[in-house]
């Protein structure tokens, strides 16, 4: 059935009712009034984040499913709310589609917000409907509670060090391996298990709440962001928010499992993928450098996932550093920046 | 300047010096980190609405400036929190535009939302920007709070007043003058300042937002919410989530100053306008029938607007009947629905 002839308030119907079937701890009031009405545990700070998610800009309908724009509309604020070191409580969903699209996609959209969000129990308490002149429009707002300090990007102090969750580069990797074509990299070598964990990794990736949370409250780390935007540009964010420089062995930075593999079977650059690609939702943290033998060990005793010491912040207001296994400085692209060619 | 010239970072950077010089109460870290931390008032309850504002859904850029498109997407987010009765106080930005887009618009559409946000204190405290491939899209969170009980949809009863506050049917004139031409509109006789009130109604609506609160204190008010859609699709909501109907002397709704001169002039349907155009951004309540000549004289006398009493609240689900001045029932067209032709 097309929208046109369910109608919005036939869509906005069926959304309420798949969000009243999940928990909703603290929402007074969810989908169906002028806002939401929620109860904020008495104490916490309130996190608020939003994202944009935008046909032929972030995803393309070729190779993303509904559900998958809908996790990943919902996994790219979890991150955000991770990054604070917070507990991601409720969603609204901003979404504008053409007016012939299929109601089945829509499903298939709200389906995978949902299961997105079902693991960490966050709750769709509103959002907006819309018609789009162009392609599906994504906004996802999430709000997050945090019962203590939130980790911040400015207070990296120099002479802690910097390390990185789980692996770089899959998220580029999987991007490049749908450009090429799912066929084309099995024929070039790639095995069928590593071009599903690429792939993936860039559509429906995992926002690393636990892994936030328990870095958030460890004693010794000082800042914390998520990698969304690719190594470069989210630790110069780092080094400018905090008024600090940075050393990054570049031997050191994890690339995720088959990075390497698809890099030469589709003859892309794995260390550019690590360092620029984005949309990799690890986190990147600062901390005392006392306290770096204990993080890397007990993260992954705690969570599953690994944390890998990449470099150093040191005084300065000059940048981020690239160093070669010898010491010699190692020029890398850029990361993503909207507006930019 | 162009914003490919600028760059994502310089124009978050402008929106960030922007919105740092204005008050920002409750703000622990507002634009510039992962996600905004935020301290809610001890016992108030937290109050969250969302809504998406399109180029050629929403608005035309051929007469609705970059500060208009500011002005009114946080006035209709300010005005679902009037609807509550809540206090609004915190924004989240989603701002997507053509990458050729000129940064002087960019910054225009910024003081638009400012220049709308801050009569209620209303603080900028993150969002996201975004390359667009087809025009602008804006999507507005604001947040707000609530001190006692917020106002419903869904709490209205049989034997209810029905009223409205100001007057409707203005926005939808002032759409037409702007669909016909400001120089046309007046070879036809409409009058300049009427030309000038209806296209401000259109193009920069006031949220009802003290109303709100007013309202939403008074003792005898029972369900409230803002009309949004038009008269007739918002009462409908009401009449759904309270499962009641409901019956409006039609001559007894109020159209704003101007629209039966705009629409003698243009040839449009005064009542049509009130009744299904949508974007009044007045307060739609039901009361305590004995209560209902208070709040219509106090209203006034507190903030200045007036409240009109058009109708009653009944029992059962079948909708609403609209009356003429002999009891005889009047055929209304619908309001304004996505997605349906």
């Amino acid at each position: 059935m097309s929208l046109r002839r369910l109608g919005e308030r036939g869509l906005i119907q069926r959304i309420r009712l798949d969000s009243e079937r999940a928990p909703a701890a603290g929402v007074t009031v969810g989908i169906g009034d002028d806002a939401a009405v929620l109860a904020v545990t008495p104490g916490a700070a309130l996190l608020a984040t939003t994202d944009l998610v935008i046909e032929d800009v972030h995803f393309r309908r070729a190779w993303a499913s509904p559900e998958d724009i809908g996790w990943k509309a919902m996994a790219v604020n979890l991150s955000d709310i991770a990054a604070m070191g917070g507990v991601p409580r409720w969603a609204l969903i901003g979404l504008a589609v053409p007016e012939d699209t299929d109601a089945e996609d829509v499903a298939g959209f709200y389906r995978g917000l949902h299961a997105a969000a079902a693991p960490h129990r966050v709750a769709l308490v509103g959002g907006d409907t819309s018609r789009s002149p162009a392609g599906w429009l994504v906004n996802v707002t999430l709000l997050g509670e945090h019962a203590g300090t939130p980790r911040l990007r400015s207070t990296a102090q120099p002479g802690d060090a910097i390390a990185v969750t789980g692996g770089l580069g899959r998220s580029a990797a999987g991007l490049a391996v749908l450009e090429r074509g799912v066929a084309e990299a099995g024929r070039r070598g790639l095995a069928d298990e590593t071009i599903e964990v690429l792939t993936r990794a860039h559509l429906r990736p995992e926002a690393r709440v636990a892994e936030g949370q328990w870095l958030g409250r460890a004693p010794g780390v000082r800042a914390m962001m998520d990698c969304s935007d690719g190594l470069a540009t989210d630790l110069a964010h780092i080094c400018r928010e905090s008024r600090v420089s940075a050393r990054i062995q570049v031997e050191r930075i994890p690339l995720g499992a088959g990075v390497v593999a698809a890099a030469n079977a589709l003859g892309g650059d794995a260390l550019a993928w690590g360092t620029g690609g984005g949309e990799d939702y690890e986190l990147l943290i600062t901390c005392d450098p006392d306290e770096a033998a204990r993080l890397t060990r007990e993260l992954p005793r705690n969570t599953g996932t690994t944390l890998h010491v990449i470099g150093e912040i040191e005084t300065g207001g000059d940048g981020i550093r690239w160093l070669g296994p010898e010491g010699h400085a190692v020029t890398l692209g850029a990361g993503f920046e909207h507006f930019r060619d």
